[in-house]
């Protein structure tokens, strides 16, 4: 991340970070930075937490362990522990009401609220699962542990340069999926009517849009086989367009790795003034071929 | 694209480019240009349509939405558009019969017809659909556009420059396609017969072609499962096929990756302006094979 | 391997080693080292005595082999052979009891006890099965042997140094799972319910985990078809992710290519001995960190 | 390929070639050499009727197909010539008793007989189908065409240099599919059977073997869905080992990769002996650097 950046995001956060030096400053860099040894703690404490009751919620969708009583238990203790962080957050932020109309604000009010109102009416329904599952947007603004790790930077950085080709790849693809799936529905469907008015009954092309999730399927090399070919001229054509699928998904995608791998390797040379050389390593303190200070 | 192929492409063009200054010059430069402004947003308008059409096209195929009020309207309204749009064309090239005889032509007139004579005929067959979906086809034309984006030339060339490996590639995994399907057909359905004959119904490798079309689907990993192995000497070649044709189609594909990548890393070549090769490294002091000083 | 790391594998070793030069440490090195050719041979042998039992346990489990003579012949044999093996690490070892009770002296008793323990309880459960197959660990032992082939050395050391960037990518991993899981849930098996009670008996997205079980099949394109999207919507959705969770699995591999190759084709380091870095170029000059001339 | 080997293979075949000049020299040089035009048509010809044939043979094994008059027709035709061409290759050899016991005598006449006996038996079994694909065979002998294309050499080279690492990489995916089998085995079967002895019928992992057949199947990603886990705990192992076994695979076809592309890109580099540079183009006439008459 260009220091621009980082400095661009500190003044953003400023704002809200209280004037008056005391707790709710303390506990304005726990709860909302990621600094300090206590405000790691805090993050890594809060993704466990978010991540348990995201559990939670998967598990109580399995047949038979909706009414466990532990993962309700489990629930209730979650939700008290974000109800305590999100009167937290309101109490050490500069403006609470402005933070409460914020973007993480109102995902904050929403992971929390589903549970207390589910309490009045009953579990009537499936639907509460959607709303409880709001909480795993929770996790991203805990990713900010992680856009400290060079890793997962640098990742970002390679997928943002070569994004020029990854909009021609994906364009490419879809054009392939659209005529690939418009043949093998005519092949499939259509011509195998002309002959055979019954065969419409067991054809899984169905549809072009069908035909075409089987294109997308196939071509990723996904391979389900809930939709298959299943009349000859359907499968010769079907293995064609694999073999060619296949060619037009390796090599845009070697593209990709071209593109970052000429960064990852070449990335930060620099050149030597006094002999010329333009490979020196950055880090460098001297050009390793006429041994020059730099 | 080079210099000269451009200069081609475009001497071909101007053939058809009217003589006298007026309306019908901007207008084809509009049209059949992309250098201009209101050229591009010409191109960008008309491949929206077409995509829109190719859509309508797709959702009439889904049971239920066939008759959907709005995707017919929509359906004559591209109708009329690509129709004003035909006679655009007609009307502002030099030549509008020879126009009208040409690829493009024929293929923009065979686009609107099927609607119209549609109209006459009552839509009583599948097979309308096929004509419409020629207009997919018109998508390429407009392929103008990115033909002038960097990303996919570079895509083209390295494909290009590629081929004899990729032909190679293909040749290799065609004789083991063969051999895979004849050796599982014999050990699958003409072995199992031998020691059963009941087998020969249960048996998924009813043929050679069927077993070759196995073979394509398992190598590229596609693995759609409607044709499995299912006697235990079956599974055991085919686990052993299937490591050896992953390693078949790996190690070919890498094969095209380095192609592409030597190019990609290595581009920065200068032309020697003695002797004329074009790959002498760009911070090479002599030619390397004139030796002049550069 | 580092001289250092090998050092210490040998002292632990020593302590095993025999004082008295006799028979007992001919025998300690020719079993628990592989640098003679007499210790590499038992190694080699083990090896195929352990793969052998390993496929008779394996083939036992096949529906009618469960009883073959020739595989309890084969089986009582390896039994006697392994026996014979317990007892004579245990005589030549220093301390034999020691020995006994460390790692790979229960898991030698370990994988003995069951034929023993059957012979007397008859064989009347499969769990026997699970038992003898701790046989299977042995084979890591007899991995020192490859520990000192180069390449599998290279394997382990290209793998630990990118190992952050593989935390990294299951961490981008699981949370993509976690989320398309909990999408497609919430489409296939919510969404479905709400619009039509009866859907609810026929999707096959039966929960989160099984929804997150799906994500992970469908992102790694393995595709097994045993869950697969019904609805429209689902399909449209899948195909989405397919493509995006196709693009998250390949940058990130690529980032563990860049990491091997870079080690691989920069092979070629020297160490600077006036100042200790030890990756400067091979064919410079000068140290690019301290400038002594090489 | 390097000249002592071409010399090598040139020797062999010398032995065959008639000592007097005239037309079993000339008829020797068309067919069995590659180098004259008229030897290069000779064997496009033959691999075309190779191919001719494999395709009719498979064909037969359509049903309904089998006996059509057309490729009944082929089939005779292409066996008069095989037949003609295995007379005209023992009439040109210098020692055709030598010829016809030698390995591509002995499969030329296996390609031609089973037509002669299936005349005089009539087909009554589709073992002759068998005896036909041994034809198959004779295309490696006109792979001699290309073993002259630089591609298929270089892909050759490739694939034999890298291949310890193939080994290694084998015996890993061996090990991991044995321990990943044998787990997926205990758990989907025998702790099944243990809580629940109805289960024994419905599990698809019936054996080890097949457990292992289905490691293979999904750690390659291919996926057929024929074998999948059914129980929770199945289902979540089954998940962890998809992504632990994608690593496995993933990174040692990526040791393959740097093999061939190290290979590639650097394959021959010489060193300027006036100025000392290593990275100078084999086929420079002149050092790049301080511009010497190599």
């Amino acid at each position: 991340m260009s220091v621009t950046k980082k400095a661009s995001i500190q003044r953003r956060r400023d704002q809200q970070r209280p004037t008056d030096a005391g707790w709710r400053q303390e506990l304005y860099d726990i709860i909302f930075e990621a600094e300090t040894p206590s405000g790691r703690w805090f993050d890594i404490v809060l993704l466990i937490a978010i991540l348990l009751s995201i559990a939670i919620v998967s598990l109580e969708t399995v047949e038979g362990w909706s009414s466990v009583s532990f993962l309700e238990a489990g629930e209730w203790t979650l939700t008290a522990l974000f109800t305590l962080e999100y009167l937290m957050r309101l109490a050490c932020v500069r403006h609470p009401l402005k933070y409460a109309r914020s973007f993480w604000g109102i995902i904050d009010l929403l992971s929390i609220l589903p549970s207390y109102v589910g309490l009045f009416l009953g579990r009537s329904s499936r639907s509460f699962v959607i709303l409880r599952s709001i909480r795993l947007l929770r996790v991203f603004r805990v990713l900010k542990l992680w856009r400290m790790m060079d890793e997962a930077d640098e990742l970002g950085t390679a997928v943002w340069r070569a994004r020029n080709k990854i909009v021609v790849f994906l364009a490419v693809v879809l054009v392939a999926v659209t005529i690939s799936g418009t043949l093998m529905f005519h092949i499939e469907s259509v011509a195998a009517v002309e002959f055979d008015p019954e065969n419409v009954k067991t054809t899984q092309f169905t549809s072009i849009p069908q035909a075409m999730y089987w294109a997308i399927v196939t071509m990723t090399t996904v391979g389900y086989g809930d939709v298959v070919p299943q009349t000859i001229v359907g499968k010769v054509i079907a293995a064609a367009l694999i073999l060619l699928g296949y060619s037009l998904i390796i090599v845009p995608s070697t593209f990709v790795t071209a593109e970052i791998m000429s960064h990852t390797t070449h990335e930060s040379k620099i050149t030597c003034e006094h002999c010329g050389v333009e490979d020196v390593r950055e880090d460098a303190a001297y050009c390793y071929r006429c041994g020059t200070r730099l």
